[in-house]
Order: structure tokens, then C-alpha cells, then sequence
């Protein structure tokens, strides 16, 4: 935080919400089996709040072999114009229940998953955040999330 | 890799140079303290290939806190339309002399480091890439960077 600039938990979380709420795709991190981070791109599809995040991806990914061994992990949305970022960090569940795969298939998803919703290869990822930071404008807060 | 499809890594290396030469920011990702990967997004400066990269941060930032416990870090490059990304796995060096500091002056810098070029807050972060992993169209390959 530099020079005396402050934002309260409330404002970030408002403020964090609406990047969300209006960002494409978004990043995920997780942690490389040699030890270094790893980033890809994640379409965002649903959220409740800015504590649970739920994916879609391919069960033989790399990130599935990778959170199977280690589940803490990071999603990041950022803003070009104005430059804002808000990091959430916690864990990831993988799920495989047909209730969760429905819920967050999409209209063309069977580029993804050529056997359909019940296709053995679709996972739901189901983040769960403990903390974030929001940044804009020189502004910075880390908090906790309940 | 899905559905049989291919790109060799001079291919990949070509269209990952490009991504990066018409991208404004990337992704920075560290390993946190408390094992939780971190990422952050960062203004792109200066690169010379895919292997060497440059960046500017604050010398009181927690990303250059944590680099200096833990040096591993990827930087990951994405496009929306049409969706593709680069991944690049590497390590990183905090460089505080004068002449890495002055190559990556920009107008306007002053915004980050009060103090100009020589201020003390202001430090150049020098990315190498050991490893990289590009993705598009379904299209996916990791490839080592010599």
C-alpha cells in the first residue's frame, strides 16, 4: 500500500464483485508438481459471491492431475482500463456428480466434452476462497473471507 | 492434448512470440508463503525472445517479499478471441543496479517510484524461461526453452 492511500473490506468485495461479474474468463493457479506456480485461462461460468467459483474443464488436464496432488489454488480477474485485480486464494474440489455437471454445462460445451454431460473426460472444479486482495489504482487490501 | 490435434514447437514458439508482442499486460505467478500459488498482473515492458523477460514492481512489494524466499514463477500471456494462451515456467532475479533500472524507465513511472529512476522502492524483476506450454484452438503443447 503506498502513500496513505486506504480502501475498507466492504469496497473491495463491491468493488471485486463487479469485476467478476463482468470478466469473460478469469486465471487459475495452482501449484506444479516441480514446485513452480502454474496459470491458465478459465472461462467464468458461475460464482455465489466472491467465496465459491465453479469451473468446467477436461478430467485427463494437466490442472486435474496437479489439484488431485495439491488443491490449494488461486483465481485471478483483472481489468485492463482502469488496471484492477482481484486475487482470491483458497481450495478446489473436484466433482463428478451429474447434478454439478449439469448445472454448469453450456450450449456448445460438447466441443469440450464430445460425449455430453455424463462424458467421463467433464469435471466441475468448486472453489472455495479463504482470502483475497483488491487492487486498484494504487490501492491495495488483503482480507479474509468468511 | 484432444481429438488428435498437433502443433510442433517452432510453430507454438512463433505464435507465443506473438501473443506476447500484442499484449499490453501478462499474468505473474509466485509461489505465497504459506504454499498458496499467487498471481498478479503486470505491465509488459520488455521481452527479447520467450525466454527473457523484464518487469518493474515496487522493491516493498509481497510479490518481490516472496521471490526472495522463493524464486520459482511462471508468466502466463492471453488472448480472449480467439482464446490462447502462454504459459512460461522459469525463475526470476531482482535486479536493483542502475542500468536495468534506467533500460526499463518508462514516461510516467514516476507514478510507481516517487523518487525517479534511482529510487530505492523501485526494482526490475528479470524472468527466464525454462519451459513453456501453448494453447490454442484445442491445440496444446509444452515444449523445453534452450
Amino acid at each position: 500500500m503506498k502513500g496513505g492511500l486506504t480502501m475498507n473490506k466492504h469496497e473491495a468485495i463491491t468493488q471485486g464483485l463487479r469485476l467478476i461479474e463482468k470478466s469473460n474468463f478469469c486465471m487459475l493457479g495452482t501449484n506444479g508438481e516441480d514446485g513452480f506456480p502454474n496459470i491458465k485461462g478459465m472461462t467464468n461460468l458461475k460464482h455465489e459471491g466472491i467465496k465459491k467459483i465453479w469451473f468446467s474443464t477436461n478430467t485427463s488436464s494437466k490442472r486435474v492431475q496437479q489439484l488431485r496432488k495439491d488443491n490449494r489454488a488461486c483465481v485471478y480477474y483483472v481489468d485492463e482500463k482502469p488496471f484492477r485485480g482481484l486475487m482470491l486464494v483458497g481450495t478446489i474440489k473436484i466433482l463428478q456428480d451429474i447434478e454439478s455437471k449439469r448445472m454448469l454445462w453450456t450450449e456448445g460445451a460438447e466441443k469440450y466434452y464430445p460425449l455430453g454431460v455424463e462424458d467421463p473426460d467433464y469435471s466441475v472444479l468448486y472453489f472455495t476462497a479463504k482470502r483475497g486482495n483488491y487492487y486498484q489504482a494504487l490501492k491495495n487490501i488483503t482480507f479474509e473471507i468468511e
